[in-house]
C-alpha cells in the first residue's frame, strides 16, 4: 500500500500543507510561514476537512507566535492573529477546538505549543484508526459474508485528517479486512472533493470505485446498489444533529427510506456539547463563483445569483450510527452524545 | 416579456434547433438536414427535454424521407433510418411516440408527415399552457396569499419543449399571475441544464432565482426555503412511477419529509401505459467523461470509473401531483394514470 499522504506536517519552521486545490493533477505542497498564508489556505480549501483544519489551527498558533517575534507584534496583535486563525471558517468546531487546545501553552513557550499541536496530530491518527476498527466491527456484525458496497460523500480520508481518515478510515479498514466490494464516491459539488480527492485516495489504495454526480446518490441507494453510507462531520450537536458537506442530508433521507445504515464517523472533538441542536450550528455560505461556474468557465448567465451553503444538517433521527474513537452510538435509536 | 425561444422549428427544408450545448454563452442554431445530424444532436443533447425530442423525432421522419429521396434509399434503408431516430435515446417515451405518430403518414406524402409533426408541435405548446394553468390553480388553491417559492431540477422550459414549458410553464404561470417569489434552480450535473438553461430562461423572463448545487436541494427543502418542488418527466409508468433527470428522487424524498408538494408536470404523451412500473423503465447510462470532468478539464484520476445514469425513478408514493394538459392527478393519494 502507498504511504499515507500527510495533509498537515510541521517542518520546525512552519506548516507544510498538501495544496488540495491542485489534486489530483498535481501533488504539491504549500509552506506556510505566516497567519495570512494559513487563513488563505484554509479559506481556499487548500487544507480542508474538519480534523485536518483542527490540527492546522493548532499549529497556526505556533506560526502566529513565530511571526509575532519576527515582526515585533505586541500581545494584542498576537491575540488578534490567533483569533483570525480560529475564525477562518465557521462551521467545523474542530478548528476553534484545535486553536483553543494550544492557547494555554502560549504563556509557557513556542516549544510547548508545538508539542501540544503534535500531540493533537498524533491523537487524531490514533483516533482515526480506532474509528475505523469500531465502525468496521459494527457494520460486519450486522452483515452477511458478502463484501460491502459503500457510498460516501466529500472527502474524509488522509487528506481531511492528520492521517488515515474518519469515514474513509472505516472504508480502509473494511478493505484491509478484505470485506469491501466497491465504493460509490459522490463528486461533491461545488469543489469536487469527491472526484478530485476521495477518488485519488481510492485510486492510490487500489480500491474499486465509481464517481457519480451528487444527484445520483439517492437513486444509487434506492436501487439497492450499496449496503451503507459512511460520511464525516464538521460539527455534531449534543442531540446528535450532524453538520456535514452539503448533500449529506439527502443521502441520509435515501438511506432511511431504503432501510440501510447511515453512518457518521468523526473524532469526539467534532461533538459540540455547547450546541444543543442543528438549528444552532452556523452554516458557512461560500462564494457564488463556486456554483455559477466550474474552474474558469462560467456556466450560469450573468444575472443569476447563487445559493451556496457549504454544509447541511442531518437530523439525529436519520443518523443510524455515530462512530468516534470511543465507540459507536446508535443515534436514531435514541443515544445522544449529550448523554455521555 | 422576451419572445419565447424556439428550440425546435421546421424551416421547410429541415430542422432548425437551438444548440443547447452552447447556452448560455451563445444562442446559436443548428440546421439539420440528415438523420446522422439529428441523431448526433439528440445524443449530444443539443436538443433535449422529452417533449422537444418528441417533436424533433416527428420532424426527423420528414428529414429521413427527404434524405432518402436525395440519396436514392430503398424502403428498407428508410425504415432503418427512422428506427435510428426513434432509438437515439432510450428513456423518454416521447421520442418514440413522436416518431410513431407520423409514421402512418409516410405512405401518403412528405407534406402529410410535416403537417402531422407541426400539429404535434402546436399541440405541445397548447398543452404546456394548459399544464401551466392547471398546475398554478392546484397550487394556489392550497396556498396562502404569500407568493410561492419554488425549487426545480434540470430544464423544462421553452428549450425542453416546443414552447412555454411544462414544469417551467407552471413557474411562468405563477409569475404571470404575480404569485411567484423566487426559484431555486438545481444546477443539474453532469451537463448543467439548470445553471446553463433554466437560469438563462429565468434571467430572460426577469424571474428572481438562485442556482445551487444539486446536493443543496434536500437542505433547501428541509430548511423551509421553498413551498413546492416542480419537475418534469421523461417517462411515467402506469402506476405513476416517474423517470426524470438524475437527482429528482432525492428532491422527492426531501419534499415528503418536509410535507411540501412534489409536483410532476408533463404532457399526457409522457405516460407510458405499456410500462407497468418504474422497474420496467430503461435508464440511459451516459459517457463516463460527463462525470469525470467538466468541459475539457479532468477532475477525477485516470483510474476512476464513472456511474452516470441520466435518470432516476421517483416512486408514485412520493409524487403529490401529476399535472398534464388534461388536469391534475394526486398520485400519492392513490390516483394513477392507468386508471384513466
Amino acid at each position: 500500500m502507498a504511504d499515507d499522504v500527510r495533509a498537515v506536517e510541521w517542518t520546525g519552521e512552519g506548516l507544510r500543507l498538501v495544496d488540495q486545490t491542485r489534486l489530483p493533477g498535481r501533488l504539491e505542497y504549500l509552506d506556510i510561514r505566516d497567519v495570512e498564508g494559513l487563513v488563505g489556505a484554509i479559506q481556499r480549501l487548500s487544507v480542508r476537512g474538519a480534523p485536518a483544519i483542527g490540527v492546522a489551527g493548532a499549529f497556526g498558533v505556533a506560526i502566529a507566535m513565530i511571526q509575532a517575534a519576527r515582526e515585533g507584534w505586541d500581545g494584542t496583535a498576537l491575540a488578534a492573529a490567533v483569533e483570525r486563525v480560529r475564525d477562518a471558517r465557521p462551521t467545523a468546531v474542530n478548528l476553534a477546538a484545535g486553536v483553543d487546545r494550544v492557547i494555554p501553552f502560549m504563556a509557557e513557550s513556542l516549544d510547548a505549543v508545538v508539542a501540544e499541536a503534535k500531540a493533537l496530530l498524533d491523537e487524531d491518527v490514533r483516533g482515526n484508526r480506532a474509528i475505523g476498527a469500531f465502525g468496521a466491527d459494527w457494520l460486519l456484525e450486522r452483515s452477511s459474508d458478502r463484501p460491502l458496497r459503500v457510498i460516501t460523500h466529500c472527502n474524509t480520508g488522509a487528506l481531511a485528517t492528520a492521517g488515515w481518515g474518519t469515514a474513509f478510515g472505516i472504508v480502509r479498514e473494511l478493505h484491509t479486512r478484505d470485506r469491501l466490494d466497491v465504493v460509490y464516491a459522490d463528486e461533491t459539488r461545488p469543489l469536487l472533493q469527491g472526484s478530485r480527492l476521495t477518488a485519488w485516495e481510492l485510486d492510490r489504495l487500489g480500491i474499486p470505485h465509481f464517481v457519480q454526480a451528487d444527484g445520483a446518490a439517492a437513486s444509487t441507494v434506492l436501487r439497492g446498489l450499496v449496503d451503507v453510507a459512511i460520511i464525516g462531520a464538521d460539527r455534531i450537536a449534543a442531540n446528535g444533529d450532524t453538520a456535514n458537506k452539503i448533500g449529506s442530508v439527502g443521502l441520509a433521507l435515501a438511506c432511511a427510506d431504503a432501510g440501510i445504515p447511515f453512518m457518521v464517523a468523526a473524532p469526539w472533538s467534532t461533538i459540540d456539547l455547547a450546541t444543543a441542536s442543528g438549528a444552532d450550528i452556523p452554516i458557512e455560505e461560500r462564494a457564488a463563483e463556486e456554483i455559477l461556474g466550474w474552474g474558469d468557465v462560467r456556466a450560469a448567465p450573468a444575472g443569476s445569483r447563487a445559493h451556496n451553503p457549504a454544509f447541511d444538517v442531518t437530523p439525529a433521527r436519520l443518523v443510524s450510527a455515530l462512530v468516534t474513537e470511543t465507540g459507536v452510538m446508535e443515534i436514531s435509536a435514541g443515544e445522544t452524545p449529550g448523554q455521555r
